[in-house]
């Protein structure tokens, strides 16, 4: 394996110093992109281009060749692992993901597919070296993977949903039920992760989008705790190297500590909450990613820089930050203002290093 | 007035003891019951509902026919301000509110009808006082609002929104137009709510559906300190008797000490924070009102009283409980299964007073 040119993002997330805060966007390879419109027309369908090892890296690559990104994210979808396992995953236009079967019964679970990432899902693993090789040491490559708790939302309802009526009414009714799905989940995300890092995935992210929508006690007992039998179960070191791994659960500023409690390298945080914060919080035990807002992208250069200098000045000193949205960059925003944003946080990030 | 023969609501609310904690519904006058659905079919429209006082009388009594809830309230829409000012509020089928004109410039502000609530929404002091006196003092009457940041979302957006690019783009870089419009709904929310008052109702709940989606210091600009303003305008005292004050941030977890310092009587919480750390992170404050989440309905009478018990010994001793859902009851929710909530609210918060 080739030489980290730029290890400003794994540093941050071992909290040790860096000289300017490094930053990525969660879905930086996306629909605001005109190269990626084009790649992705070329490819057809959405799940076409997850599938192509070579228009995947492309895609994983154009952010990194317009922007000084400090790190690159694998390009896949969140639900691989359910599509892996039968349940056969289409997107509608403008509907977002569905799956042709769901999973509301004993026998509906007893009849998924038995996987092994690395076979099953071996155009992810494909993928993951072709772009390390293509990366070349420039920047380190992020793997990750939906939550348990997350991908049986879709699997339970067979599509996004609003109120998750389906997936809360199995597990407030028949919690055992529930446990099977997200424990047979935890085992295959851990089995798809540790695939990930073998194929050359240097940090991992847990994708937790909808652990929010629970109560309290309800994310502790059907997020939480399949979110740390996956740290407990990732390959901690990997060609001589630590892999961090970050939780991310959108909506769970209430929940930081417990979250940090975990064995994460990383806390996620959505934007609602202060970074200075989710920082007292969680004291030493974590870095912090985030968070500015990802609808800020839409107002103006001068309104971005003034909240990336915002956000910078309320981490304050003290290692830990990576710089991200607090959710995906969405399809309207124009490249510009993506380079704005971008620049500003190493602009005023090294600035405020300088003083202290 | 008549006297009031059931005051657990009012005193909840002003934490003074009570036999048992009372029990009301987000929209629970609404489409999970049959007879709502059948006033809804004759009346036509949602909007010919709200405005013709005998039917909004109808279907705000109806809950109260078939269950032992502690309080009524008003059946009207969160909308009718700027319907009132000139937007032209419709309903698509199955596509949320609608106004045929936004607020994005001066000018569009400039071009809002002026307008007095007690004759501009003569029709909703008619629903009032019409409810008032159909109640005859079986239990009080919450009147409400939609708080300035909520309202100013539709305005701007012309519709709901997943991500309220059009309204955030206005606070980001235009931010004294937004304050110019917030502060112009904080003074016709005064107006309203008093002249509600005055018509009869005996509580007053503010609902912020979208304060949530702010970042913390967004919250306390574009949405806290509006409600505070009308906190302070609000007439304190009506017929001899407190009039007190709810506010209910949807996602407003992180900041329920800023909530309860405004002066408000009663903080209302969604259903993901824990009631017992509300409780000890507000003090003697403010009352509690939820925080049940509302898919639990969909879920079997065992769960549910399960769910209502965990809630109310999670409270735990002292005043101040409210019970509630932590959002609007859904319309595919079984009035058997709305029945078994509020029973068991009254049965186990009964039983647990006796305990202590």
């Amino acid at each position: 394996m080739s030489e980290l040119k730029n290890d400003r993002f794994l540093k941050a997330l071992m909290k040790q110093p860096v000289d300017k805060t490094p930053v990525w966007m969660m879905r930086q390879a996306g629909r605001y992109l005109p190269e990626y419109r084009a790649t992705r027309a070329v490819a057809g369908d959405f799940m076409s281009l997850c599938k192509n090892a070579e228009l995947a890296c492309e895609v994983t690559m154009q952010p990194l060749e317009r922007y000084p990104l400090d790190a690159a994210i694998l390009f896949s979808d969140i639900l691989t692992i359910p599509d892996a396992l039968g349940l056969g995953l289409y997107f509608e236009t403008g509907e977002g993901p569905r799956f042709r079967k769901t999973v509301r019964t004993q026998a509906d679970l007893d009849g998924l597919i038995k996987i092994k990432a690395e076979d099953d899902l071996g155009y992810v693993m494909n993928a993951v070296s072709t772009i390390r090789k293509e990366l070349n040491g420039s920047v380190p490559l992020i793997g990750f993977s939906g939550s348990p708790w997350t991908l049986a939302t879709y699997m339970v309802e067979g599509s996004g949903s609003k109120d998750f009526r389906a997936a809360k009414t199995m597990a407030y009714n028949d919690p055992a039920l529930m446990h099977q799905l997200l424990s047979l989940l935890a085992d295959n995300v851990i089995d798809y992760l540790n695939a990930q890092i073998r194929a050359g995935a240097q940090a991992v992210q847990i994708f937790d989008t909808w652990g929010g929508a629970l109560t309290t006690p309800g994310y502790k007992e059907f997020s939480l705790q399949y979110m740390k039998k996956i740290v407990d179960g990732l390959i901690k070191e990997h060609d001589g190297r630590e892999v961090p791994c970050i939780l991310f659960t959108k909506n769970g500023g209430l929940w930081l500590e417990a979250i940090a409690e975990t064995g994460c390298n990383a806390v996620g945080l959505d934007w609602t909450i202060d970074i200075s914060e989710a920082k007292r919080r969680v004291g030493d035990k974590v870095a912090l990613q985030g968070n500015m807002d990802p609808t800020m992208l839409y107002a103006s250069p001068k309104a971005i820089r003034a909240e990336v200098k915002r956000i910078i000045t309320d981490f304050g000193t003290g290692t830990g930050h990576i710089f991200n949205l607090g959710h995906g960059i969405t399809p309207d925003v124009t490249p510009e203002n993506a380079g704005v944003f971008i620049n500003a946080v190493h602009e005023f990030s090294e600035e405020f290093n300088n003083k202290m």
